[in-house]
C-alpha cells in the first residue's frame, strides 16, 4: 500500500496498472492515466452477450462500446498490450439475478470459460475536453460525484435488456452551451453530445436537487441544465434483465486502457 | 417495371422502398434516397452472430455497425419505420460455406427463426460530403465503380472471422487531401478518415492500375492516392469463416434507411 494517489498521478500506465493489479491501489480512477481512455465494464455469461451487445449498439449514447473480449478470454486485446479484466480494475460490483450481491478487488475466482467482458466509454473523456476549453464543471472543482437521474427517454430494447436512459447533469453558463455541445459531439465513444439542454421536466426529471445517483450540484444564476446520456444506463438494463451473474466496475473505479483519449477508433494497431 | 431510375430519384422514401420491395426496381442504389443513410448488409445464423459482431466492433473503420436485428426478426426497427430485410434490398448475394452460391431479389424463402441481420455504414455518406465540399471524385463523375484493393493492414480477428483490410482508392489533388481527411473523419459510421494517403506500396498494394474489385481510375498529375477502409472487408472475413449460410447485399445494391445521413447516431427515436 505504498502507492499514493499523487504518486500514481505521475506514473506511467504500466506502473499504474501494476499497482491496481497487485491490489496496492483500490481507489477511484478520476485523474489517473491522464490522456488515456477509461471505460465502464460489464461482464456477462455468453448466453446474455449477444442481446447485451445489441442493447449497446442500439443505444450508443449511453452505451458506447469500445471493446469486447473473446468468450472466456480475460485479456482485452484491442484495448491494451496487457489488460487482464479479472484484476485490472481497482474494484468490482457483483450482481446476481440483477441485484448487487457483493464487491471485490479481483474476480479471478468468478471468471469462467463462458464469460464475455464489455468495455463502454465514459464521460471523463469529454469532461477533460470541456475543462481544456475553459468550461468549468462544478462537480470536478468541488470533488463530488456528478448528479445522475432516471429520465423519461426510452432506450431501444434488446432481448431482455430494457431501460429508460439514465442521464448526468452539468450546469453550464448559458453562453457556453453551444460550445459544450460542439466539443462533446466530437467524442461519440464518450456519450457524444448532450441529449437535452433546458427544462428538466421535458425529460421527466421533477427536481434536479434530488438526483437518483451521485451528489446534488447547484444551478447558478445564468446557467442552463445540460444533460448527457450516462454510463449507469446499462446497470438499469441489467437490473431489468436479471442475468444470474453480472460483474461490473464499481462506479468511479474504471478500466484504464492504452488507447489515447483522442484516438479515432478505440483499437490498438494490429501487428 | 414502370419505375425508372430518374423517377425514383425524385421519389420519397416510402415510394422508393415500395418499388424495391415489390420487385419493380432491382438496380443499384447510388444516387437514390438522397440525404438518407445507406448500408451494407450481412445476414448470418445466430451461432455466428456474436463473433461477427465482435469482428465489426474491433474493426470499426471497415465495418461500422449501424443496425442489428433481433434474432429471427426481419424488421430492422432502429433503422426505419418499416424496413423488412427480406425484401427491401434490390438484390442479394447468397454465400454457402463462404462461397458465392447464387443471387436473389427477395430472401423470404431463406429467412429462418435463427437469422440475425447486420447493417454496416457505407462510403456514399462521406462521398456526398466530399462532393458538397467541391472535391471531385473521378469514379462518380465517370460512373464507374471505385477501385478496391486487398491491403497488408491486418484486421483484429474475432473467432473464425479474420481478414486483411480491403481499402478503396480515391485520387485527390494534393491541396485537398487535408480537407478530405477532416470531412471524412466526421463520419465514423461511414468508414471515417482515410487509413493511408501516399505510396500504395506502404500498405501492400503493388499496382493501383489493377484493382482487386471495381474499376481502375487514373492518378492525374498533382494527385495523391488516398485509401479508405472498405465495406468489402467483411466479405473477405466471411470467406475465411465459411459459415454454412450467409446472405449479403449485392455490391452497390444497398439498404436505404430512414436515418438522415448527418444523424449523430443511426437510431430512430423511440416512442
Amino acid at each position: 500500500m505504498r502507492d499514493t494517489f499523487s504518486d500514481l498521478q505521475r506514473s506511467d500506465l504500466a506502473t499504474l496498472r501494476a499497482a491496481i493489479r497487485g491490489g496496492a491501489y483500490r481507489g477511484h480512477t478520476a485523474g489517473l492515466g491522464a490522456g488515456y481512455l477509461q471505460a465502464n465494464v460489464v461482464i456477462l455469461p455468453e448466453p446474455w452477450a449477444l442481446d447485451f451487445m445489441r442493447f449497446c449498439q442500439r443505444n450508443p449514447k449511453p452505451c458506447p462500446l469500445v471493446g469486447v473480449s473473446e468468450t472466456g478470454d480475460p485479456v482485452m486485446r484491442t484495448l491494451g498490450r496487457d489488460i487482464d479484466i479479472r484484476s485490472d480494475l481497482p474494484a468490482y460490483n457483483i450482481y446476481r439475478d440483477g441485484r448487487l450481491a457483493g464487491t471485490a478487488n479481483d474476480i479471478a475466482d468468478l471468471w469462467t470459460g463462458d464469460m464475455v467482458a464489455f468495455a463502454l466509454g465514459c464521460s471523463f473523456t469529454f469532461e477533460h475536453a470541456l475543462i481544456r476549453a475553459g468550461i468549468p464543471l462544478w462537480h470536478v472543482e468541488n470533488d463530488t460525484t456528478v448528479p445522475m437521474f432516471r429520465s423519461s427517454i426510452p432506450c431501444a430494447p434488446a432481448g431482455p435488456f430494457r431501460s429508460m436512459m439514465v442521464v448526468s447533469l452539468r450546469a453550464l453558463d448559458a453562453d457556453r452551451v453551444d460550445q459544450a455541445v460542439a466539443i462533446s459531439r466530437r467524442y461519440p465513444l464518450a456519450h457524444g453530445g448532450p441529449v437535452h439542454a433546458g427544462d428538466p421536466s421535458d425529460i421527466g426529471i421533477a427536481d434536479i436537487a434530488r438526483p437518483d445517483w451521485g451528489d446534488p450540484a447547484p444551478l447558478l444564476p445564468g446557467q442552463v441544465p445540460v444533460f448527457w446520456a450516462c454510463g449507469v444506463t446499462p446497470q438499469a438494463a441489467i437490473a431489468a434483465a436479471a442475468p444470474p451473474l453480472c460483474i461490473t466496475h464499481r462506479p468511479g473505479h474504471m478500466l484504464i486502457t492504452d488507447i489515447p483519449e483522442d484516438a479515432e477508433v478505440p483499437v490498438l494497431a494490429q501487428d
